[in-house]
C-alpha cells in the first residue's frame, strides 16, 4: 500500500468521520503497521494497542471528542487514539525525551481527557465528568474504556456501585481480551468467559421472554408454582450480569474487531439514556503474530526485532536476580510465599510461579488486597513476599500501615522499579516509596546497590528481624563499583577517603555514581568519602556518628525530598548538634516526566557529573553560612 | 434478672458452649444490657454491636476460637465477642486509657485474630489465613464477619475475586443491616434488598430445578428452543448472586436474631467444603429502641442518657462549623460539590446533603473512588470538596497523587480528625496525613487553629489558588487563644515576644498550647515567640526568614516525625545556614494507642506543660552542641 495514505491525512476525529466506511479496514491496517514499527524502535505497549484499533476508530466515528470525553483506563491502549487525534506526525517520538507520552496527558492534547498510568481509575473519573456535565445540563457523553484486567482492581467496583444508579450519560466499554498484564486471574475471568459463552445472548433473551409468557398452565398447584418460577426467571434474565446487579444496562458481548458492529453497538449505547456497560471481545496483539502468541511479553516491551519478535537487549537485572534468589530460598524454607499484583513477569516471579504454584499468588491488579492478604498469610505462619513496582505500592499505603506494620508480624515487600523508571513517565516513577515507607512506624527499609546486597537484605528480612520489611531496588541492573571497594554487607558502607571532611551520603543505585565521584574528585584534589546506606530506615546510629565528625555533607537521593532519608538525616544531625554544611539533592515537590533514566539522573544532578558539580561549586562560592572549610 | 448471672460465668468460648440452648436468649439479654450500660458511659459503637449479639453467640457455639479464626471487619461489632472471650470483667474499661480497646487487638486476646479499625479488610485477611492453613494442611476454619456497608469498599471485591476460586475453609458472613455508617448508598444496597425480597429462596431453587426438568416438550422447534432456555435458566439459577459470580457458595438470607437458625446455617457453611458467603439479616441497634430508631446516631456515639438516648455533651466543633460554612459558600457558588465516604454526619455534611442533594455525593466506604471521582467532577468544571477523616484518607494516597495532584486542577480535601482522635486508638489517629500530603508534589496544605481561620483557608483554596488543596483540622473544638492575639489570617501568625531568640513553631490545635506556653514562660522570665503556620505546605518564605534570625527553635507537631513539617523545616533551615538549636517534638516512629486526646497531648509533651518543660530544660542542661544561649 502507499505508505500511510489515509493516516497521514488524519489531523483529528473529524477526518476519521470523513472516510468512507470501506476505507476503515485500510486505516486499521495502516495504524497497525505504525504501531508495530514504532514500538519495535521505541519500546512501549504493543499488544494492548493492537487490540483496540477498530474500537478506537469506531469511537471517533460515533463520538465527538473533545466534546464527548473518552477516558482510557491505564492508558496502555491510547496509542491508536493518539494517531487519530492529530499526533501521527509526532508518533515516532513516543516515549522519547520531549516527545509524546506513552500515556494520556491532557497537556499533550485536548483529546486526552485524564492523565492515566495506574489501573482501574477510568470509571470513577468518567463518572465524575458525567455527573458534572449532568449538573451543568450538558448533553455530552463520557466513555470509559477499560480492560478486563482492570476489573481485578477494587476501585472499579466502588465506581460501579456509585455510577450505576446515576442518570448520567456514561458508557463503560469493557475491552475483554482475556487477560490483564499477567494472565487474568480469579473468579472474575471465568465469569466473563461464562458470559461470552452464552450463545446469541440478546436474541435468546427476547425469545425467552416471549416463550415464558406462553408456558401453558397445567393444574392449579403447578400453575401457582410456575407463576412464581416465571417471575423469578424473569428477574434472573433481566438481572443477568454483575453489571446489571450494579445498576448498569449491559450490552454484549460483541466482536471488537468488526468496525461496523462496533459502530452499531456504540450508537445503541448512546441511545440507552442510562449508564451502559458495552462488553466487547478483542484479541490482544491482533494483527501481529508474535504479539498474538505472546500477548503478555508484548504488553509492555523494550525494543525488539519486528521479524523475529525477539527483544534487542537482554541480560540480567534486579527483577530476574530477585526471582532466582527467591526460588533458592523457597526450596529450603517452605514458609516463603510470593505474591504479585498481575506482574509475574515484570517482577521476575514467573519462575517461582512455575516452581511453586501452591505458594504463588497472582492477585490481579489489586495491590491493597495483596498487602492485607499477605498479612493474613503471615498471621498463620507463612513468610509472604509481595513483589510490586514502587509506584503501584502507593495504592496500598493504608494497608501497609493498618494491615502491615500495625499487625507486627513478619512480611516482606519487594519494591521493584524504585527510583526513576524512565520512559513510562510521571505515573510510573518510583519516587514516593521512600517517603511513604519512612512515615510508617516499625518498618525496616533496605535499599541495596548490588544483587549480592539485595540477597543479604532479604536474608536479613527473612531471618534476622521481625515485622514489616521492604527491600527496594532499581529498574535495571546493579551498580558498577570500583575494584577497590570491599563490601562489608552491614547496614552501611564506607568508600573513599575516610578522613575527608566532605562526605557524599546516598543509597541504592546512586552509590555507583558516588563512588565514581569520589575517584574523580580525588583526582581534582578534593578528598571525599562516600557513606552508603544499605538500611535506610532506621538510619544506623554508627553511620550518624561518623557523619557528626564531618563538615560538608552532600546527600543525593532519587526520590521526593519531603519524607526522604536525606531530610530525616538532616533533622537527626541537627538535633545532635551537627554544625557543618548540609545539602540534599533530590526531587523537590514536582513530578518527573518521561525520559531515559540516564537523562533524568543527569537532569536532577544525581549522576557522577552532577555530584561532582555540586561538590566543587560548594568549594568555589563563598559558603552561605560563613563556614570555613 | 439476677445481674449478669450467665455472663459473669463466661470466661471463654468453652463456657458459651456449655450453656443450655434455652439459656442463650437470656445470655443475649444480659449482653445487651452490658452493651447499653457501658457505651452510655464510655461512648463507643453501640448499634452495630446490638445487631450481632445472636451472631456472636452462635459463632462461639459452632466454632472453636482461637483454633478457628474469626476476623471482624472494622471491629465496630466486636464488643460481644470480647464479652464472650473472657473480657467481661474488664469490659467497663473499654475505650479508656489502659483499658480494653474498642477494636480487635491481638495483643489484648488470642481470640482477636487481626487488628481492625478500617473497613473492608476482613475477607483479604481471612483468605490469607485460610490459604496459609490450607498450605499447612490444617483443618481449621476462618470466618470473616463483614457488614453490608463494608461491601461499598473495593477491597472486598479484590478479595472475593481471589478467594472464590480457592479451595479454602473460608466462611464470609455478610451481616446485612441495610446500612453502612451513613445510610447505605449505591446500587449494591438495592441489590442486597432484592436478594432478600426473594421468597423462600432455597426452597424455590430446588423446586424450580425439578420443575424445569418436567416441562413437557411440545413440537420440535419449540422443544429445541425450550432446551436452550432450560440450560440457560439452570445457569442463571445456579449463578444467581454476585457472590456466586465470584465463585462462592451462597447461603441465605436468614434471620440473624434467631440463634438456632444461625447455628444451623453456620453448621451448613462448615459442611460446604468450599468458600461460602452466608447472608444474614440483622437489625442495627436491636433491643434498644433509641438505637433501632436512629442507628446512624448510635453507630459510634459519645456518652449518652440511657433513658432519653440524648448525648450528654453537645456544642459546636470543626466538623459542624465546616458543614455550615460549606452550605453558605455553596449557596453562592453552584460549582461547589460535597463528597463523603459514608460519613455524612461525622464530617458535618448532613446539612449540605439536605440542602443540595444534587451536589452531594455519599460514595460509600470508598475513599479511593471519592478522590478520583472528585477529580472527574473538577475536570468538568465543578469544585469538589471531599470531607474525610485523616486516617481514612490514607486509603486514597495513590489517587491523591495520580488523580489529584498530577491532574493539576482545583479540588479540595477537608481532612477531619487530623491529629490525635483519642479513644478510637491506633487505627484512627490522624497522625499520617501531614507526612503523606507533604510528599505529594503541588499540594497546598492548610492547618487552621480556629473556625474563622478554617473558613479563610477554604476561601483561599476555592478562590485564590489552583490545584489540589487540603484543609486539615482537629476532632473537636477550636483553640482557645489569648485576648491579646490578633489574627492576621495570613499564611502564618506570630504571637508573644517578637524579639525573643527562643521560638515555638507549631500549627493547628497546638497553637492554643503554644500561646499559653508563651505567657507562662514569660512569667518565668523566659521570653518566647510563637510562630504558628496556617499554611504548612509550602512553608512561607517570610516565616523561614524570621526563624533564621533565632537561636532556639522548638517545633511541636501532632503527627509522625518522618515527613513532618518540622523535619522539612529543619532541612530548609539547615540548607539556609541556620546555626541555632532545633528540636522537634512529635510522634517518633510509633503507633499511638487509645486514650483521651488530652492525655495523649500530655504524654507526647505537646500541651502547655510539655512545651514549657522541654523549653525550660533546654536552658538548664548544658547545651549538647556547645551553643551559648
Amino acid at each position: 500500500m502507499e505508505e500511510f495514505k489515509l493516516l497521514k491525512n488524519i489531523s483529528g476525529p473529524a477526518d476519521v468521520k470523513k472516510l468512507k466506511k470501506e476505507e476503515l479496514p485500510q486505516l486499521a491496517d495502516e495504524i497497525r503497521q505504525v504501531l508495530i514499527n514504532t514500538v519495535s524502535k521505541n519500546g512501549g505497549h504493543l499488544a494492548s494497542n493492537l487490540g483496540v484499533v477498530e474500537l478506537s476508530i469506531a469511537l471517533h466515528r460515533v463520538f465527538c471528542s473533545p466534546y464527548d470525553k473518552i477516558v482510557w483506563d491505564v492508558g496502555h491502549q491510547c496509542y491508536v487514539h493518539k494517531l487519530l487525534t492529530g499526533r501521527f506526525d509526532r508518533f515516532d517520538t513516543i516515549r522519547t525525551e520531549g516527545g509524546l507520552s506513552g500515556f494520556c496527558r491532557p497537556d499533550e492534547s485536548e483529546h486526552d481527557t485524564f492523565y492515566s498510568g495506574h489501573s482501574s481509575t477510568s470509571i470513577s473519573a468518567a463518572y465524575g465528568i458525567a455527573a458534572a456535565n449532568k449538573l451543568k445540563g450538558n448533553k455530552n457523553y463520557t466513555i470509559a474504556v477499560i480492560g478486563d484486567g482492570s476489573f481485578t482492581g477494587g476501585l472499579v467496583y466502588e465506581a460501579l456501585n456509585n455510577a450505576g444508579r446515576s442518570k448520567t450519560r456514561l458508557i463503560v466499554i469493557l475491552n475483554d481480551n482475556d487477560m490483564s498484564i499477567s494472565r487474568n486471574v480469579g473468579a472474575l475471568a471465568r465469569y466473563f468467559a461464562a458470559i461470552k459463552a452464552r450463545p446469541g445472548y440478546f436474541r435468546l433473551k427476547a425469545k425467552t421472554e416471549q416463550l415464558i409468557n406462553k408456558i401453558p398452565f397445567v393444574g392449579k398447584k403447578l400453575s401457582i408454582t410456575l407463576f412464581r418460577i416465571k417471575t423469578y426467571i424473569k428477574n434472573m434474565i433481566y438481572k443477568s450480569t454483575i453489571f446489571e446487579d450494579f445498576g448498569f444496562r449491559y450490552m454484549g458481548p460483541i466482536n471488537g474487531h468488526n468496525i461496523n458492529q462496533l459502530i452499531d453497538a456504540l450508537e445503541g449505547a448512546k441511545a440507552a439514556n442510562h449508564p451502559v456497560v458495552l462488553h466487547i471481545n478483542t484479541v490482544k496483539g491482533k494483527g501481529y503474530d508474535h504479539a498474538e502468541k505472546s500477548p503478555e511479553v508484548f504488553h509492555g516491551i523494550s525494543q525488539f526485532d519486528i521479524n523475529t519478535g525477539e527483544p534487542l537487549s537482554a541480560g540480567t537485572n534486579f527483577s530476574a536476580e530477585f526471582g532466582r534468589f527467591l526460588i533458592d530460598v523457597a526450596e529450603k524454607d517452605r514458609r516463603i510465599c510470593a505474591i504479585t499484583a498481575a506482574m509475574s513477569v515484570g517482577t521476575g516471579l514467573d519462575g517461582f510461579a512455575a516452581r511453586f504454584p501452591d505458594r504463588f499468588f497472582d492477585v490481579g491488579i489489586a495491590e491493597a488486597h495483596a498487602v492485607t492478604f499477605a498479612s493474613g498469610l503471615a498471621k498463620a505462619g507463612m513468610v509472604p513476599v509481595f513483589a510490586v513496582y514502587s509506584s503501584f505500592l502507593q495504592r496500598a499505603y493504608d494497608q501497609l500501615i493498618h494491615d502491615g506494620a500495625l499487625q507486627r508480624q513478619k512480611m516482606i515487600i519487594a519494591v521493584d522499579r524504585a527510583g526513576f523508571v524512565g520512559e513510562d513517565g510521571e505515573t510510573h516513577q518510583g519516587i514516593f516509596d521512600v517517603a511513604f515507607l519512612n512515615s510508617i512506624p516499625n518498618v525496616t527499609v533496605y535499599s541495596p546497590s548490588t544483587y549480592a546486597e539485595m540477597r543479604r537484605c532479604f536474608i536479613n528480612a527473612f531471618y534476622h528481624q521481625d515485622g514489616l520489611a521492604a527491600v527496594r531496588y532499581a529498574r535495571g541492573t546493579e551498580c558498577i563499583l570500583p575494584d577497590d571497594f570491599e563490601p562489608t554487607f552491614s547496614d552501611y558502607e564506607v568508600y573513599g577517603d575516610k578522613e575527608a571532611y566532605t562526605v557524599i551520603v546516598t543509597y541504592g543505585r546512586l552509590f555507583g555514581f558516588a563512588a565514581a565521584a569520589v575517584r574523580r574528585l580525588k583526582e581534582q584534589g578534593i578528598p571525599v568519602m562516600t557513606l552508603k546506606l544499605t538500611k535506610i530506615k532506621p538510619i544506623d546510629k554508627d553511620a550518624v556518628t561518623i557523619l557528626l565528625g564531618k563538615k560538608k555533607i552532600f546527600f543525593f537521593e532519587e526520590g521526593v525530598k519531603s519524607g526522604s532519608v536525606g531530610e530525616r538525616l538532616a533533622l537527626i544531625l541537627k538535633e545532635q548538634g551537627y554544625e557543618g554544611e548540609y545539602t540534599l539533592t533530590a526531587v523537590n515537590d514536582s513530578f518527573v516526566p518521561h525520559a531515559p533514566v540516564k537523562s533524568l539522573l543527569k537532569r536532577y544532578k544525581l549522576d557522577t557529573d552532577g555530584m561532582c558539580e555540586i561538590i566543587t561549586q560548594s568549594f568555589q562560592k563563598p559558603a552561605a553560612i560563613g563556614f570555613e572549610p
